[in-house]
């Protein structure tokens, strides 16, 4: 099953997925005497721990995203597919995709999450979620276009729902998106209003344990509900979200019911696997975890099958402390390393020994001069917190050329508070662009036509 | 009919239209002791001439864009309206709006032109131009798109049609977008492809008249074809396009009737007026032009309505030499301005002459280190040409947040050749992302539907 060095063809690896976790795989092989595959359905790999700021209006989708063919052009090995991998055919060593098929010798699947509304997908028209660019300009329409429509409406009712931004889930994307439209109500667009106060605003983070960032340690959730509470979010917690309309919240907190009346719901609260999670486990019988991530083994293979490797958020690797490892950059990032130095070694005749998560420590940022960061050994909030978060930030986007410009975007943002990006754009199948007599939404292009959103 | 300084409640200018005359409008009318309302159907101000380096992906959307809200911030007598004007009341003194009215004192209309397919709208789906932020994502969809599926195709001939790029008017617009195309093909993506080679793309550059460029003078025309042959751009001219399918151009050059196979077919040769022009119209009699655009006094305003103003592309002045003032930004710029001066000279009980246009030259760019520049006195094209027009272009981008951006991604990209904002983003509606076996585009939300182009 495994072909070494000695073959005549080259061994092909292909990797589903141009993440963190395939990119990682790929450019760790891009010297290895093996053939490359990289396929994704988009041309770009998305810096996704900042996508937030895209949604927020200080940065532009390109900014945080690198042409996947461009990152890779160097390694010769190595063959780019933009194509859409549907099914997997493990006994033939082929991959389904909507256009072809592509034959393996090693796969790595590293296709990821999506956000998960717990049952309730109808949610997602009304609390959309952040994981694509596509989201992210979504998120930053309504947003801005919840401002315009509270300075257009003369009911102080309804204005005040449009002022109102519900953020559920107080996980980092929670923190972060709570923090950022803070700075933007009562900081960045406090003078571009002439009827309403934007400081009057109210920005509410929910969140269903008793803490915010609950996998941190209870002194920095502490540290980031203090720093939330500077920048004027209404932290809550213990608070289930039990019903969502376009125009209505309903929490539960205890045996408490409320019902909050808010134009701007954001969804940061829960993740499902990618389809090709229950592709594998249909073809392999390999188990899914609750939220339909392959159960890996301790060398991140699926189980029977040593020439298919899963890495990255749709992994479900319980073997270093028995809870599955969070799904964040790093891990995705070693684990791709990981796998790209098996298959060298396998081919070389090596084996090793199995994966093992280095925690370099979390962080989360909540604004401007304000994170938490857990090293482990030490843990800090504050001015030096934010500073370690943008240059790590700064040090692992990919490409040096988005690096020089998100630095400078936001070193300009940070000193003048502006935000360049925030733009309203998109058309009616992205959320719409206007808002009618009657406060609805609607699609300049049809007159009149107010839209469900 | 026109408000003096003494009156009780302040004069209501009322501006319709955000970008160059319209802004340059509220700017000169910012410390005037008048109301000034600016309602755009956009939250910002476009800077259009750099649209086909969005389109080309050199540069993000909002690297190009201003929020108007920040723009006119420190006008304390400004306020910003975001609002789709559909009618108007020259009797009532009013505006209609998609939602509500406004009614005004003084009445600045600076809605613009879009594209026009000269009767033939059908061609827009297969042949888009360039007016929007979300024309020049569509077209930059399309560009990168097609040699992504020109890498998949192993039919020779269709492989061909993907590699053929087909820009349909050699004006500024057209010039730029074939230059700007031919450095990615011949340049940028050079190493990124496996299975094309991209150095091997047509890039076809068709005109009507028998020069490119043609309200400048011959000799420049020359040199701008000269400079477009060096990059790789085929020029035609003379040439009529007179049909469009979504992967043939048919054109007619003299007799000799020719049948082009070219998935990428780009629109920059025709312009007609905003609605608002039919508007103006039918509700005060004014005489619209060829295009649709109102032909004004020479004060600028609509014949018999000394309280309406047409100002920018939407305005047809022949005042000057007898034939209409072309439709560039410098023109808006100086009649935004004329006309904001009028105003307050009115008030202050004074008259001016009629507005003349100061003509300080004009200029196209056509790749790196290539452009020419028409001063009047001088001419010339080349490096120089080309600093001059980078020079100008920055000087005018009304932010300095981005004028820093702008130009530091100028320099990256010109030292290094990459376009680091090639990404294909985008839903459905906006033209779709990717493409299936038979080479049709196909949008990844919708399994296998090939959806028409």
């Amino acid at each position: 099953m495994v072909d070494t060095i000695e073959n005549q063809s080259p061994h092909q690896v292909v990797i589903v997925g141009g993440g963190f976790g395939g990119l990682y795989a790929a450019q760790a092989l891009g010297k290895a005497p093996v053939q490359v595959t990289l396929i994704d359905k988009r041309n770009f790999h998305l810096f996704q721990p900042l996508l937030y700021q895209v949604a927020t209006g200080t940065l532009s989708p390109a900014d945080i995203s690198s042409p996947l063919r461009a990152v890779v052009s160097e390694n010769k090995n190595t063959t780019v597919i933009m194509g859409d991998v549907r099914d997997i055919k493990p006994e033939e060593k082929k991959l389904i995709m909507a256009s072809g098929e592509v034959t393996y010798d090693t796969l790595i699947v590293a296709t990821g999450v999506s956000h998960s509304y717990f049952g309730n997908d109808q949610w997602e028209t009304v609390a959309p979620g952040l994981k694509t660019i596509e989201d992210a300009l979504k998120m930053r329409q309504r947003i801005f276009m919840a401002f315009e429509a509270a300075e257009k409406e003369t009911d102080a009712e309804k204005r005040r729902a449009w002022l109102t931004f519900v953020i559920v889930g107080g996980g980092p994307t929670g923190v972060e998106l709570a923090g950022a439209i803070a700075e933007l109500a009562f900081s960045t667009l406090k003078r571009d209003f002439r009827n309403i106060d934007t400081s009057e605003a109210k920005v509410l983070l929910l969140e269903g344990m008793d803490r915010v960032l609950p996998p941190y340690t209870p002194d920095l959730s502490a540290k980031a509900e203090e720093s939330l509470n500077r920048l004027g979010v209404t932290v809550q917690t213990k608070t289930m979200v039990t019903n969502i309309t376009d125009n209505v919240v309903t929490t539960k907190q205890g045996d408490k019911v409320e019902q909050i009346p808010a134009r701007t719901i954001l969804w940061a609260a829960g993740v499902k696997a990618s389809p090709m999670g229950k592709a594998i486990a249909q073809s392999t019988g390999a188990e899914l975890d609750r939220v339909g991530r392959v159960i890996v083994e301790s060398d991140l293979t699926v189980p029977g099958y040593p020439d298919i490797f899963v890495v990255g958020d749709l992994a479900s690797f319980s073997h270093q402390n028995g809870k599955p490892l969070p799904g964040v950059a790093p891990v995705a990032m070693q684990e791709g390393q990981y796998v790209a130095n098996l298959i060298e070694q396998r081919l070389a005749g090596y084996t090793m020994p199995a994966f093992s998560y280095v925690d370099r420590g979390s962080m989360a940022v909540i604004g401007r001069n304000a994170a938490v960061v857990d090293l482990g050994f030490v843990k800090f909030s504050g001015l030096l917190a934010w500073l370690i978060w943008v240059f790590i930030h700064i040090y692992f986007l990919i490409e040096f050329d988005n690096k020089l410009i998100v630095m400078l975007q936001w070193g300009w943002n940070y000193w003048t508070r502006k935000r360049g990006a925030r733009l309203i754009t998109g058309d009616e199948s992205m959320g719409l662009i206007g808002v009618d007599s009657n406060g609805e939404y609607y699609s300049p292009k049809n007159t009149k036509s107010p839209v469900e959103v």
